[in-house]
């Protein structure tokens, strides 16, 4: 994987880039959608690829490993080809469906015994299975296997699960070497900052995962409850920290303001269910605010559903269809706001990325921040 | 509406034509594919139109009616821009759905009153109501308000029935002339051949239908629950006394093997729901026979959905995937089966036609019925 910084804004920490690996290039700031379980749910990859256009999305090694399960996406010859994806993906390390889906789960040096949310059955995630296992899916991002810490999380228990996160990842990277490729492309390791909302502990969490001298970086354990600004305020101490000269990837974050305002603080890649889990729940994002179309006001408004037309969806149905669609329960209520939502996201951060080439990002996402923070 | 007879098969009562509307020509046979509630189910307009590509499509009354209701569909100027649909529509009539889905339905010789299932709200359909509600959906062709009788059914019922939706037919012929179209393109009623599975009763009810001279002609009361035999009987005895130069529409039918059947019985228009809903439960239909895509044996079948490539899901996306999307549960497989599945209906139609139009429809159609009687 290769790094490539165009240029970092003048009056912020936002920059552009391109991340290079063999199966492309990705430009960034990006926005990855999220393809849980081999399927950005509701969008056929055709419709993904041409109308949303992402460089890459992201699969959740939780979910993959119970089900197709990895001998099956070893024989299709990993998850690219099991999916008919060709671009870039990045896989997760299973680490947050853990601890967030599994009603039972056992933490302990060694790793996470868990019971799987679909049968019942029992699992271990440890840092060494988890690297084999992503070395089967084959993403070309893979994430290093870490706890991510709940919100609120007291400063002992932040600070101990950092140190564990630690040693974790040193028990990845060593053995990630010992683990052959198995297809004929690279994947690339990202280390995953911790440290709850400590600044004290993202700092020295940042150093650590600076020194393990990755060719990107992850921000983990925000998004998770705290208020923005909190949010916010970890990004910047870890983006002091973290080397310009790499990717910095903000895991699972979030909505179309977040975004903006982490951009702004040097981050290069999101993912978040926001867009595609809101969508199917008739809540639609735009420039000038979010929209639920479920709402009655729509009912005979037959105007597009965004004039901005950023995919075929915006122009071809209306809103008062759409409503319709979500009043009935039709699936294709589901799969209009989906790629619509996508739509609009990718377009936040390729407008972001045109911004900041252009060297009035600031002004820009200040106004769009504005703009944005409205319900239509 | 116009239609031009194009040819007869001479050894079967196979026939090719074009029905012209305002919204452009329909070659028969055609399958309409179902859109229920102004959507047909898991499918874009888009890729109906460029990926299934039927010169029309089929809307329920009934459901209309609930929902998004007729005032709405008024303000929409009709289904086909509520829907975004510029090729033809045809409606039904809302009796079937009243006698099938509404838990409490009185028919008597004024109408039918029936409980929504939706909300459990009274309303009245009469031959009156129906077609005003359907001047205002708009279809380019609409059907007379008749009652669907179960099967089995006694003799005396049927034939009392019968008579009902004779003198139905009556009003709905009157009540239409005097109701003004609301668009600016034209609406063609077609009536309905009753009499179950009597063939003295069929016969009766053909001469009536026929003699109303309407520009086409619909047989109900078929595929509900008798043996494909007694079907093909029914439709024998009614094509022989239907009008050759109009179209014959065959209600709810059916399977590819049932359409293949009474297209060579001289039938030129179908719909059903089993494409659609059957793709939605993982059953595909193709021109080798049916596939149920749940079954563990497709686990770790790599092969393409369908070697013939009819729709680019049948390439793009391979058995193993398919499966593994319904165990997930994911929209996705539901998407692709559906385009799968009226992609095939559609080819079987257009194949017919071509082989009608060569002279060979006969020998094609026996051999294609053998080879679509399998499981595999
Ligand atoms: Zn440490
Ligand atoms: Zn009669």
């Amino acid at each position: 994987m290769k790094f490539d910084l165009l240029t970092t804004d003048s009056q912020s920490k936002a920059r552009a880039g391109v991340v290079t690996t063999d199966h492309g290039s990705i430009e960034t700031p990006i926005f990855m959608p999220v393809g849980t379980v081999a399927s950005v749910k509701g969008v056929h990859q055709r419709e993904l690829k041409n109308d949303i256009n992402p460089d890459i999305i992201l699969g959740n090694t939780y979910h993959l490993y119970l089900r197709p399960q990895t001998p099956i996406l070893e024989k299709a010859g990993g998850l690219h080809k099991f999916m008919n994806w060709d671009r870039n993906i990045l896989t997760d390390s299973g680490g947050y469906q853990v601890y967030s889906l599994s009603a039972n789960r056992k933490i302990k040096e060694e790793g996470v015994k868990f019971k799987s949310h679909i049968d019942g059955s029992y699992h271990v995630f440890t840092p060494e299975n988890v690297m084999e296992i992503q070395r089967t899916i084959g993403a070309d991002i893979i994430m290093a296997f870490d706890e991510c810490t709940p919100y609120p999380c007291d400063y002992s228990y932040a600070k101990n699960s950092m140190h564990m996160t630690h040693r974790w990842l040193e028990r990845c990277i060593t053995h990630l070497e010992k683990t052959p490729l198995k297809y004929d492309y690279n994947q690339t390791l990202f280390p995953i900052v911790q440290g709850s909302t400590y600044k004290d502990l993202r700092k020295q969490s940042a150093e650590y995962i600076a020194n393990t001298q990755q060719f990107g970086n992850a921000i983990g354990g925000l998004s998770v409850g705290e208020p923005a600004e909190e949010m916010y305020a970890m990004t910047e101490v870890v983006t002091e920290i973290l080397p310009e000269d790499k990717p910095r990837y903000l895991m699972g974050v979030g909505t179309p303001i977040n975004i903006l305002e982490n951009i702004s603080l040097g981050v290069d890649m999101f993912d978040c269910v926001m867009p595609t889990r809101n969508a199917r729940n008739g809540m639609l994002f735009t420039a000038n605010g979010t929209i639920n179309i479920k709402n009655k006001k729509w009912e005979d408004d037959f105007s597009p559903i965004d004039e901005m037309g950023i995919t075929w969806v915006d122009t071809d149905y209306s809103k008062a269809y759409l409503r319709h669609l979500f009043t009935v329960n039709e699936l294709l209520g589901k799969q209009i706001a989906t790629i619509h939502n996508l739509g609009f996201y990718l377009w936040l951060v390729r407008e972001a990325r045109k911004h900041i080439l252009a060297g009035d990002f600031r002004t820009w996402k200040d106004m769009m921040v504005k703009q944005m923070d409205k319900r239509l």
